[in-house]
């Protein structure tokens, strides 16, 4: 069964690449890195209960384990090339298969990403990705280069995703208008778009990127340690979907838009006297983004100044899996 | 806590290479393949209750969880680097943590190879690896080139993983002299060695290769498929270790010989005129090959001849994981 498996999913991710020496079907894949480029990798898990409910359609967790891994290439800078899948299954289950393997081949698509080695085994339901892709030589970005003075910026809407895993686990009886609201926010929590366009753009640009896996404040103050700087923030500037506004209200949206983890936003960090071209460069992309605070000196710490200019309490660190 | 496993890991498993531009800690890692080689990549999961019995020591899952995936790139034929790690523990367990690292690290360090990547998480224990190598371009060994008159050949002893897993969960009373044949048994189970060196000492002498993982049977079949012939073994000269033989008696260790998996020796395909040259290639490895059949006209199927000269009828075809 494991060979019948790895079989289809090669079949509906299929991508030729000229670069794919030799893809899945033997003990490892043969590939060849571009002259001139650096290869980023980066590996995700998702577990069913940790990372998902029980009960997740198996193409939207394709899709999801995928785009989680892209992100992370995303905030890298680096151009997707080619994946390895570990999946694990409780039962060899067609269905399945077959819809997990249409979520992944549907984004892998968008970035013609090989599929290129896989391993599938039985036991508790679990999904790991492991990501290729290429940068030019010292452009990849990283946590560790914010300088004080840059501005704080942020992809698209903060929050979304934990919202719509509240609207997941406790679905309320309402008005057509406000389940629209929440399907808009479940989407987000089951179909994140990686921000590669971003990425990509900004090198050169950005001192520094990470993406919002952990909430907010936990990525961003991964930069600020990294970089041995602070980060104060503008809560009245933070981006929010209509969606969080209307049905989480003030308090809490802004608090879900600091802390919500997976959230797969770009979080980046920009000179002042390159504002002008990171945004030119982002124009054709489609991709809102919004300045949200400054770097300033420091030891790691991001504070958040309300809108009354007090300085927030904020308890919240973000999520880290293990509590 | 995510965050602190990460580091620990990274500690332990340290190995400075120049090829590592940016090691675990960031999004991503960024790494340069050397001018002139291919990469090979596979990866690989074990998950408790299907590859390994509950209790199973730290220290020796991450010693095989590394080795399986070396064990695939030996059968490559490339030159390991890099791997990243994705750990899915039910709790937060710094002894497990640490007994892990000190097993991944003692295989690591054999061969330099970097962890550069990794993934920690809440759920049931599970360990997924992806490892990187390298290999000139065009070289790698895969399963597609047996021609009908090749030589068929194994590294090591077949059988034994089985057998120890056998000893492992069904421990009888015995006296010294058995017991130390059932820890070498063991021994062979949880801390397999990959046979990296033999896999580059291959390239351009073997026209196929295999890792036995699944058994002898399953993974010949692989190469007979992949390369549209067929083999035929005799039996009297499937290498046996004393410990198996003595243990198990003729027929059942003839059997896990030919089926048992979970052993990650080499299995491999080379010209008669090239037989010479690779003896001498392999004379300093220290690493036992035995002739055990021949590569024959057919369809992907592997057939056994008995020291009478009958054929062996055999059911079992090695092991599947959704069995």
């Amino acid at each position: 069964m494991e060979f019948r498996l790895i079989d289809r999913i090669r079949e509906l991710t299929n991508q030729p690449r000229d670069d794919v020496k030799l893809g899945i079907g033997d003990d490892g894949a043969v590939l060849a890195v571009p002259a001139g480029q650096e290869l980023v990798m980066a590996i995700d898990t998702m577990v069913e209960g940790t990372h998902f409910l029980p009960g997740t359609a198996a193409s939207d967790l394709g899709w999801k384990v995928l785009a989680v891994n892209l992100s992370d290439l995303a905030a890298m800078g680096a151009e997707p090339a080619w994946a390895m899948l570990a999946l694990t299954l409780p039962r060899a289950d067609a269905d399945f298969v077959e819809n997990f393997a249409a979520g992944f081949a549907q984004l892998a698509g968008k970035y013609q990403l090989a599929l290129v080695g896989g391993d599938t085994t039985g036991g508790p339901l679990s999904l790991s990705v492991a990501v290729h892709g290429f940068v030019p030589p010292g452009q990849a970005l990283t946590r560790a280069g914010a300088q004080v003075g840059d501005e704080v910026l942020v992809t698209g809407t903060l929050g979304d995703a934990v919202a719509g895993l509240y609207a997941l686990r406790d679905p309320p009886r309402d008005d057509a208008h406000r389940a629209a609201l929440r399907q808009s926010l479940i989407e987000r929590l089951t179909r994140p778009e990686p921000r590669v366009a971003v990425g990509i753009a900004l090198r050169g640009l950005a001192t520094s990127c990470v993406d919002i896996s952990d909430g907010l404040l936990a990525d961003l103050g991964h930069i600020c340690s990294a970089s041995g700087v602070a980060a104060e923030l503008d809560a009245t500037q933070l981006p929010r979907s209509a969606a969080l506004r209307e049905l989480l209200g003030e308090d809490e949206s802004l608090q879900l838009a600091l802390s919500g983890g997976d959230n797969y936003e770009l979080c980046f960090t920009v000179p002042p006297d390159r504002m002008a071209q990171m945004q030119s460069a982002l124009a054709d992309i489609g991709c809102a983004v919004t300045r949200i605070g400054r770097v300033v000196d420091g030891a790691g710490d991001v504070r958040v100044r309300a809108a009354d200019g007090s300085w927030l309490s904020i308890g919240m660190k973000g999520w880290e899996h293990f509590g």
